[in-house]
């Protein structure tokens, strides 16, 4: 078949709409349309040439809603109609990651994707001319249709809108996730974000839902902390404006007359700069602060620390995709924000038809949106 | 009273032998006929001056056991006859710190303690010309007689030998501690333990008690493996004598046919090094590996690695004393000890009496001994 798809032709060029071939799906594949994606920092990142893995012709996107057009041989949990969220991270529920319990990080497919091809070594997606373009992240959501492995797919409720649900695909959960499954924080907890972009707003929510009693964003922009306390901030620290480290400033915050020690049970980077999250380390508590880096930084760039920093109690971690099983946790997530747990509508703050969707790149780069949605 | 001590007069010079003023307890004080004490690597990196905290002069020595003599005012939980074990790492039951569940850093005296000071800012051990002698880690075990407060005491059975439980107030609990306290070891575990020294063997024993069923040991020195294989190691890696990383080295050796990826479940920094802490941190599992930080870095020394490898899974943790509560985990290490499950006597390698005190640097120097005890 054909569909229309917005294709990345070379490193640092706008993306291309154009009519690609796309095969149906082999066994164990689904055929799916995509209904609406975001556009994610990530894309951006791949698209600018900074991702060393990077490769081209691609289509880029990973983090939309569509449904079920069309199932593979041997696919026994879906069915044409199905409403259903693409999965980066896939969760195959077989594989010696998915059995450990530990991880969400799924192998079963990992070399594969990470080539930008489907399970059999093939690309679905064709130029009309032939020439192969390769799938991204396993998804290619900025095509209208596109084929994925059934494990790379999570089944949601058919009420929840495309437009919105998208987001949870990557950044909600990212976000929410990191709170809930990779830092386990608790309630009553005290907190620092770095960062309130998108993920920054996501892993806020996700303290406000885990019950943290203290909030602290920080970010360099000022116009950032309005959004940050609607979805539950409670302090805000701009860097430049303070005397003195961050670190300190948030370990001052967080003293009380009874912990003359300080500092935040748990903070989070949502960066990806690799100073900030040597900053998001030291300013957690001595003893038991937890710090996890969700930002992705530039190819090369590395962390440091003294080690006494982790000698005397702290625990340096990271999470991809929230730690989240994505065929598991993702129609929780979808439920979540259908009953009102979660806010996702204030981040979507521009959608677009396909066509204008090196809009959304243009409005990432200007820092004037959280999160734009193509809508199909 | 007068004891006799060996005094740390100043950084880089051997301990000098001398008889010393020491005050009685005050409140809240108990004062301790050391019996036997350990030579510990901090001691030596103290003494060499290479400790940008070090004072002096000062009463070195911190891996002790001893006999109460007399009590303060308001001790309730001691009395003289007791056997007990100075902690370096107290534990007041009361503090955030020892409050909060999630670690040992109790902060009750922390403040005076790193100043070479008993909690009410001053010393009990003075030269006889009145000059005062600092307290080292709030234990000062070289000298034969030393004023602890009761928080920094355990009270151990009164049946077990002086000259093997002191190895219990640091490198025994260090090690064993690292693995059933901050990593928390499941039966089945593979491991990967750097730097078989005293601290390294005891790693390896705590992983024998916890069930690992691999057991790798990295040392650049062959003739660790022997003792390392009595306490349990199952493998050993040279980094000398392989092709290729180290970290590569141990995650092939734990590749199986069923996991492809390879690397350790748990892996143990026993150095100090800081490139070491980054390839025990790059050997450890993606998706759940965690690696520990026990050895002590020198001044200013930083870890580094790229930010990828925590966000695919892996965490970075440290330890101090091994993530032990003193008076809590102290006295069951010491049954522990009694009872056969673990193993202290082969470590001890050389005995000495106070006045060849610095025969036990040197032959840390040399690397000939596990561990020296100083007998009074």
């Amino acid at each position: 078949m054909r569909t229309k798809a917005a294709v990345a032709l070379e490193a640092g060029k706008p993306l291309e709409i154009m009519e690609v071939n796309l095969e149906g799906p082999k066994a164990g594949e689904v055929l799916v349309e995509i209904k609406a994606t975001g556009i994610c920092h990530t894309d951006e990142f791949t698209l600018s040439g900074a991702d060393p893995e990077g490769i081209f012709p691609a289509i880029l996107g990973h983090e939309g809603a569509g449904v079920v057009v069309e199932v593979g041989e041997g696919v026994t949990t879906l069915k044409p109609g199905d409403h259903v969220i693409p999965l980066y991270t896939p969760e195959c529920r077989e594989c010696p990651s998915c059995l450990s319990g530990k991880t969400n990080l799924c192998t079963a497919i990992r070399n594969t994707q990470g080539q930008g091809l489907m399970p059999d070594g093939t690309t679905r997606f064709s130029m009309l001319d032939g020439t192969p373009i390769y799938h991204y992240m396993g998804c290619s959501t900025f095509a209208n249709h596109t084929v994925l492995p059934e494990i790379a797919l999570a089944k949601v409720r058919d009420d929840a809108p495309f437009e919105k649900i998208c987001y949870i695909g990557c950044g909600v959960t990212t976000g929410i996730g990191a709170v809930i499954n990779t830092a386990g924080v608790e309630i009553g907890s005290t907190a620092a974000v770095f960062g309130l972009g998108g993920i920054g707003l996501n892993v806020i929510q996700g303290l406000r839902m885990a019950g943290a009693d203290m909030i602290i964003g920080v970010d360099l922009n000022n116009d950032k902390a309005e959004m940050a306390r609607k979805f539950g901030m409670t302090h805000f620290v701009n860097p430049k404006e303070i005397d003195g480290s961050v670190t300190q400033a948030i370990i001052d915050l967080t003293k009380t007359e009874r912990d003359q020690i300080g500092g935040v049970d748990y903070s989070f980077d949502a960066t990806g700069n690799v100073q900030v999250m040597r900053d998001a380390l030291e300013c957690s508590h001595r003893g038991w602060g937890v710090s996890v880096i969700i930002g992705v930084a530039p190819a090369g760039a590395e962390i440091s620390t003294r080690p006494f920093q982790l000698v005397t109690g702290r625990t340096w971690k990271g999470t991809a995709f929230g730690g989240a099983k994505g065929r598991t946790d993702v129609p929780k997530f979808v439920d979540w924000y259908v009953d009102g747990k979660i806010e996702i509508d204030p981040m979507i703050t521009h959608t677009m038809p396909l066509e204008k969707i090196n809009d959304a790149f243009d409005l990432m780069h200007k820092g004037e949106s959280i999160r734009s949605v193509v809508i199909y």
